[in-house]
């Protein structure tokens, strides 16, 4: 029998709890023995609960006890978690976890503990949440030179652009909808400046290099200045808007690693990622493109893929899964080398002047009179800073086209 | 170092060697310790050809011969691949496949000789090319029940599709088009009949249920049937037509499958699956859908995952990676129970005739003046052949809708 410990009662830990109770024969049957829950920590206690008798208060009943061979970590945060975190792999016992934070902040670290312990520190949680892309990554495309990720990865703000888009609503109220409906939570500031999504970026850059993309030194731009008038100009260009999270080896070795909103034409595929869900292309050098896309979050999804993590470890017990993630670190490229064409919008008594500056594509959207739209050139980033500078305040905004 | 037999040296066998070879950096680092091509079977001599002194033509060479642990079997056929592999295994050989019409007709017995001889049978490459599919269902939707399984499984069916659709050309002259591009074979019936897209989804139905559907009980319907016509009212309708492959798990236990054209709605991330692309959907009971989707065939991308699966084998030695295909049948629904809504086709003359049959959505395709489409009432498979029969030769098609 496999015990386990669950580190944190939340949303993520009581679905772990709940996929390994309600899915026990499907669960144990993959694990190749019987998987029970042992311990749930909590700071808290939980009276009527159907496993009240299984939450405790100190971490030591469990670092203590040989029974526990795999912890899950779903408490979030880098504080308490890392420390536990550390303390379990140290004692030999294999972590899963679905803290994203952690992973990217800490990760190398981890693995290298885990790999001297010869137990496991396992992620599939952290991005896309039950969709199967870290094993994917680590177990399927082995034989692939990994030349780019890209994918939508943060479905509040996916939720919140594709209710921009399908409602004409501005970011503001869609945003407050998207808290009373649980989207998004109190404080927005991770998902909506693409914190969370950059955060995602680190951990799939990093098994793209084989070593550590550092999660702050990725550009990351968030949804905050994405108007209605840019989903007209969207719309009338035959594209959509969306949040990208973008790695890319370049020939150099360095990473190009960046999160910005971005116009997609509708005949991609990442067009057609609405609300909630989540998508990640992976590029190979032999296989070329393929694309894992489910629902990105929620409480069963995401303990789904913890649990899974649970049962490689129990097929694993005594060795380390091998990962891409290995020691060193990354050295990013700066994105003012990087080229794309853009879009931007300027006020329209300014037309002659903005054609000047962007000789490019015009073009106007129905019903508005203020502003014209331009698809420039492509150019270089630092290029255009440049160049959309020199507008001051004619120029109302741009978003990078895919 | 790892030893390696390819067992045939057509497309998908010089693509093994090819990905080993030029991704060996790769390839060794995943697999833990070098990979190396030791032999290449063939009947044919290929002089000239840089493995040309590795390709034998006796397999006793290679059943005899300790230092191969893992035999890549990637001759098709059911004859001697099936005998080479039975006595690869016996011989404690791991076997790495891409030949779905073996995997499909004697998949339980090779699993459970594997399983016996402690090794393993691993079949990546049978189901979506080079796109992870078999595996991330054996390793990381492992807590999951899994409910269904829905995709498009067939490249030439679903580039012949996408063209009819774009082009407005008869299946016909597409079907000639794809084969003077090497996208159809000679003999088409495989693809066009449906055969293959049955081959691979009697895998993926039998993974889905952990026991064996037997792919010679799917009721199997090809595409040779769909016209222009058709693709007509799927556009004024606002649908693709695509070929499926379909299983799902009735409450009762039983097992509904079946390859079929189908009308898709456009806004179904299906519809979007053009050319040679292929999707698979897979549904668990905790995480709810999750796709993948990425180029279905092709030398490189099916290398690349027979290379995946011989990795595996490298970092299990000694021991069989588990797959939830065990013994037992499976017991197959008759679709005559399952219920639909239908697209009927008929003459324009018989309208009032066929509205008293189908009551359903009566509605015409621009320039069509000859027939008229109707979406029925969803009813029971057994219900609409009787009622279509009726029409005789009135009704001009079906097909059904997802």
């Amino acid at each position: 029998m496999i015990k386990v410990a669950v580190l944190g009662y939340g949303t993520v830990g009581s679905g772990v709890v709940e996929v390994i109770e309600r899915n026990n024969d499907q669960v144990s049957g993959s694990a190749g023995e019987e998987l029970h829950v042992k311990y749930i920590l909590d700071l808290r206690d939980f009276p009527g609960d159907p496993y009240e008798d299984r939450v405790v208060h100190d971490i030591n009943l469990i670092l203590e006890d040989p029974e526990i061979s795999v912890v899950c970590e779903v408490m979030g945060g880098t504080g308490a978690a890392y420390q536990f975190t550390k303390q379990a792999l140290e004692k030999g016992k294999s972590v899963c976890t679905s803290n994203k934070e952690l992973v990217a902040k800490h990760g190398p670290e981890l693995l290298s503990l885990a790999k001297e312990q010869g137990c496991s520190y396992l992620f599939e949680a952290s991005v896309g949440g039950g969709i199967p892309v870290i094993r994917p990554i680590n177990s399927s495309l082995t034989a692939e030179k990994i030349l780019a990720v890209l994918g939508i990865v943060n479905g509040t703000t996916n939720y919140i652009l594709t209710k921009m888009s399908s409602e004409g609503a501005a970011f503001e109220d869609v945003l407050k909808q998207a808290q009373e409906m649980g989207y998004a939570e109190r404080n927005p500031e991770a998902d909506v400046e693409g914190y969370d999504a950059c955060r995602k970026l680190a951990i799939l850059s990093s098994l793209m290099a084989g070593k550590n993309v550092d999660s702050e030194k990725i550009y990351t731009e968030g949804i905050t200045k994405i108007t209605t008038a840019d989903f007209e100009y969207a719309k009338a260009a035959g594209m959509a808007i969306k949040l990208l999270a973008l790695g890319r080896m370049l020939e150099d070795g360095r990473v190009l690693a960046m999160v910005s909103p971005f116009f997609v034409s509708n005949t991609h595929p990442l067009a057609m990622v609405n609300d909630v869900f989540n998508a990640v292309f992976i590029s190979g050098n032999m296989l070329g493109d393929s694309m894992y896309y489910g629902r990105g979050a929620g409480k069963l999804p995401t303990a789904s893929a913890v649990v899974s993590d649970v049962i490689e470890c129990a097929r694993n017990q005594g060795r380390t899964i091998s990962c891409r993630w290995e020691a060193g670190s990354a050295e990013l490229a700066d994105i003012a080398e990087t080229e794309y064409s853009y879009f931007v919008r300027v006020k329209a008594s300014a037309r002659a002047e903005a054609e000047a500056v962007f000789p490019g594509k015009v073009f106007e959207a129905p019903g508005r009179e203020d502003d014209l739209g331009i698809f420039t050139d492509v150019m270089k980033e630092k290029t255009f800073r440049e160049k959309y500078a020199t507008l001051g305040d004619k120029a109302l905004g741009r978003i990078r086209l895919l």
